[in-house]
C-alpha cells in the first residue's frame, strides 16, 4: 500500500516555522502583515479568505480583509492595490480569485507590486520563475508540492515527472519549478492536457504524477506505473447527501483504486491543499523580510 | 528522404513583409528605430551584430551600434539603457549577450523598458509568454521556430514535442509556445537535459524533436522515429581546415544519419539560423507599432 503523503502535519510544521520567524522580526519591531481584497460574496472565496486570515493570525501575521460589493468598479480595486503598494507596513497583497467579469483580472495582478504579490501571479514573478531566478514569489501551491518532495524525502533528479494539467497556477509553475537545475528540480517533465492523445500511456511512464486537471476519477490505475509517486492537486465538490454540507471532497485521482499501485500518495483532503495556505504564510514572511531588509 | 524545411526562404518572406510594414509606418512619419548596445570585442558578438544590422538596413528599419570597451563600466550601460528607454523614437533595444563578466546580465536586461525589450529576454515578457499572454515580446528563435512550423504547414496540435535542452532562451520559452491553447499550440511537451534518463528512449517517442543542446551529433539515428519532424537549432562550430575560415558550422543533430528517417528538418546552416534574424526585425517592427498607437 502506498505511503500517504501527509500534507495537513508537513503544512503544520512549515507554520511553525512561519511563527517563529514572524516572533524574531516583531523582535526587530516589524509586523508581519498581509493585506487581503475580496469582491463579491462567492462562498468558496469566502471560505478559502477567512482560512486564509485565520491561519495568519496564528502564525503572528497581522491581516486585514477589505470586502467590496459584487458591482464594485474595476477602478475601485485598481485603486486599492495602489494604495496598498505605497504603504510601507503592507508587506503582501492578496486579491482572491476570481473576480467578477466586469474586472479584468489580468489588469489588477499587474497592478500588484511584484515585490509584494505574495500569490506569484504578477508576470514578473511568473518570469522569474521560468527563468529559474529565485529572487521572485513563486505561487503558493506549486511551492507547496516542492515542499512536500522535500519534506517527504522524496527525490525529485533525474525522475520522469508527468503533470496533467497546463494551468497558470498550478500545472506550468509546478514544471518550470521540477525543470531548474539544482536539489529538488532536474526532472525530465512532460506536460499533458486536454488535447493529449495517448494520455494513458504517457502517465504511465512517470515515476512522479501531478495531477492538476481539476476533474474527478481522471487518474486511474491503468495510468500508474507500479511504485509511482502521485501528487493530487484536485479539490473536486462531489454532492454527498450522507454530508452534513451536502458534499464531499474528491481529488482528480481515483485514490481508491491507485492506492495499492502507488509508492506514495497525497489523500484529498489533506495532501496539497494544506500547503498552499502554509507557502503563502511562508511568502508573506519573505516579502516582510525582503521589503524591510532585515534578508 | 525528408523533406528539407528551408528556413532561409522562410526568412525572407518574413523580411519581406517586415519591409512593406515598414514603408506604411514611414508613410504614417513613423521610422521604426533598433539600438544594439555591444560591449567588447567577442568576435561571435561582432558578426552577429553587423548581421542584425544589416538585416535591419535591407528591412526600412532604422538602426545604430552603440560601441563600448569591455572594461566599460556596469553603470554606463545601465544608464545608456535608460537613455534609450526614454527616447521616443527608439522602439527596440537589444543588449548582445554576452557582456564582460564584471557586468550583470540580469540587471542589465531588467533595466530595459519591457515594451522595448525585441529580445524578450526581460522577466516580464518572459512571464506573459509563461502566463499564455500574447501583449509581449517572445524571444526570436523560439519566436522564428513556431513560424518555421506554420509556413510549412507543420501542424503541432496534440503532437509529442520532445524539447532537448532547457535554456531560458530556447528550450524553456519554444516549449512554452507549444503548450499554449490554439492553432499552432496544444501539443504534448517534454523537456529533456543534460540530467535526462534514457534520452533515447523519450526522443524517440516524439512527433517532433527540438534539439537545442550546443553540442553536435547529439541526436542520432537511434533516437528519431520514422516520420518525425526534427527542428535543429544547434550552431556548433567545428573545427575544419579544409575551410577557408577553418571550421564549418554544425547542428545538434546529425543530419547525414537522420535525413533518410525523418519527415522533415532544418539544415545547419539555413534552417532556425536565418529565422532568428528575421523575428527580432519583426518584433522591432511590432514595438514600433505598439509604442506608437498604430496597431
Amino acid at each position: 500500500m502506498a505511503r500517504i503523503i501527509n500534507g495537513k502535519e508537513i503544512a503544520a510544521e512549515i507554520r511553525a516555522e512561519v511563527a517563529s520567524d514572524a516572533v524574531l522580526l516583531k523582535n526587530d519591531g516589524i509586523v508581519p502583515h498581509l493585506s487581503v481584497i475580496l469582491v463579491g460574496e462567492n462562498p468558496a472565496s469566502q471560505v478559502y479568505v477567512k482560512s486564509k486570515t485565520k491561519a495568519c493570525q496564528e502564525a503572528g501575521i497581522s491581516s486585514e480583509t477589505i470586502l467590496y460589493p459584487k458591482d464594485c468598479a474595476e477602478e475601485t480595486v485598481l485603486n486599492k492595490v495602489r494604495e496598498l503598494n505605497s504603504f510601507p507596513n503592507v508587506h503582501g497583497i492578496l486579491v482572491q480569485l476570481p473576480l467578477p467579469n466586469h474586472i479584468d483580472e489580468q489588469k489588477v495582478i499587474e497592478t500588484i507590486n511584484p515585490d509584494k504579490d505574495i500569490d506569484g501571479f504578477h508576470p514578473v514573478n511568473m518570469g522569474k520563475l521560468a527563468s529559474g531566478m529565485t529572487d521572485g514569489y513563486v505561487s503558493c501551491t506549486p511551492a507547496g508540492i516542492i515542499e512536500l518532495f522535500i519534506r517527504s524525502g522524496i527525490t525529485i533528479e533525474g525522475k520522469r515527472v508527468v503533470i496533467v494539467g497546463r494551468s497558470n497556477i498550478v500545472g506550468k509553475p509546478v514544471g518550470l519549478l521540477l525543470l531548474r537545475k539544482g536539489p529538488f528540480a532536474d526532472a525530465t517533465v512532460t506536460f499533458c492536457h486536454s488535447r493529449t492523445k495517448d494520455l494513458t500511456g504517457i502517465v504511465k511512464q512517470a515515476d512522479i504524477i501531478i495531477a492538476a486537471v481539476g476533474r474527478p476519477h481522471t487518474i486511474t490505475k491503468d495510468m500508474v506505473r507500479k511504485g509511482a509517486v502521485i501528487i493530487d492537486v484536485g479539490m473536486n465538490r462531489i454532492e454527498d447527501n450522507s454530508r452534513k454540507r451536502g458534499y464531499r471532497l474528491a481529488g482528480d485521482v481515483d485514490f481508491a483504486e491507485v492506492e495499492s499501485i502507488a509508492s506514495a500518495i497525497t489523500p484529498v483532503p489533506g495532501g496539497v491543499g494544506p500547503m498552499t495556505i502554509a507557502m503563502l504564510l511562508k511568502n508573506t514572511i519573505t516579502a516582510a523580510t525582503r521589503l524591510t531588509g532585515k534578508e
